[in-house]
């Protein structure tokens, strides 16, 4: 870890954390490290589904930003900017639970791409259940007007 | 559309709309038809991401429901419910502008799996530009005490 | 279609049938034009898994390979050259039968990465079943040593 | 593993090693273990594309087999079989070397799906490089006529 990253970490979570979607969601960044980004949500009424688990979307919501996030810290944050191309999700058990925990981690950092898989684990019992694997792609762009994502 | 479909929609449409998440994110069901469901909401600061944009996990959430809602047109209903396998999104254009519009349609129903695919739109100057192309695959269960899905 | 175009298609169909894979599988281009690849194949013992079905492998082959060519149609190829990223695949339906088609189309091209998807088709007693769908990103690269593709 | 398990893993390399289109491609199975599969090829014209590189095409094959057969490890197999739902697959190094690995490795064993990932490396100046992964869906289906895949 170079001794930038801290500040870069600082940075990514204030992004992160300062989206409107963020805050009505109610998550919150865990942890960035390089490579890796984990983000956390707990239980509520408004984040559930009609039969009492986690909407998908919020799930689907925590690997969009923790995967492209841990993008963010492989590339050269002064020139550069990232963006979600694509991903794939596949819910593996119902996501009933007290808090969700989504992990992602870059699989391959690359020029113009950046390949990051995504675990989430649903917390039953104080234990982590995987509830979701996802592997995502994500762009590197040139920063510039028009390209700040 | 056989006479019984009006009922299946609206049953369909009180659970989507029911959802804890679907009020927290604000969206609404436009339409539901044999095969097809589209869903739409409007923009408000806490539905965006830090450019200004539709965050991406909001788009997820209306794939994520309308690909499940889909696919519950299309089973029957009395033995049978649905849950989301897994779906793939692609991000194709920065979805500035003030509502989005997902359209799901079914592209194979199964015995097990059923095969959705959807768009969604970003309504720009009163014109819908395309943002977003997903592939969803969702399961059939038989109705029994812990397939409630 | 612009008048270069039929030069582009010929040089596309060139490369393609050139493969070594594409000849030893014993795959055609059936058309090319701007935006859609179509190429096909027949059934022979050789190309078929064990219960007598095309294998997944040559249905993925078919994809990849006319996803790619499609988006190849849409870039300035002087200047550029194509490159898969990733591709979804879904196999819908059994696919028992004579002959293997598959439609390539641009969904949305872009500056460094177009979206493509792509529907398969058996010939089973003279009509096209549909058995596999799929969503493909495709890079678009600057022609240049070390990136040729 | 179980007494049994010898016995299920020469059945599967069986049925993997004598699939026409395995032949074809000149594929061998490495290994089979509960829950892990892996297979390899070496490289030969035959299944390179126009620059030299092992076929997208190729690296899909041994995605496809390989993750079918390591969901195939995990079921019962005397009452159940297998087949190819879905797949993503992420090219993310060009494939250029001798020899291409694929090792599928099972995620999350289900009653009706399974989800598999994979890793796919060339093998280059006699070191493995990552050239791309994948993430599957396999469905588990009721051995009966109709339904052995």
């Amino acid at each position: 870890m170079s001794d930038a990253f801290p500040a870069v970490a600082a940075a990514i979570k204030q992004v992160l954390e300062g989206q409107g979607f963020t805050r009505l969601v109610g998550a919150e960044v865990v942890s960035i490290e390089p490579g890796v980004v984990v983000m956390a949500l707990d239980r509520r009424p408004e984040v559930l589904q009609q039969n009492g688990l986690f909407h998908g979307g919020v799930i689907a919501y925590l690997i969009d930003n923790a995967t492209t996030a841990a993008a963010g810290t492989v590339i050269d944050r002064a020139r550069r900017t990232v963006i979600t191309a694509e991903y794939k999700i596949n819910l593996v058990s119902p996501s009933i639970g007290d808090r969700l925990t989504c992990r992602a981690e870059v699989v391959k950092p690359g020029r113009s791409l950046t390949v990051v898989d995504a675990k989430v684990f649903c917390r039953v019992d104080g234990a982590d259940k995987l509830v979701a694997v996802a592997l995502a792609t994500i762009a590197n762009l040139d920063r510039k007007p028009g390209n700040e994502a």
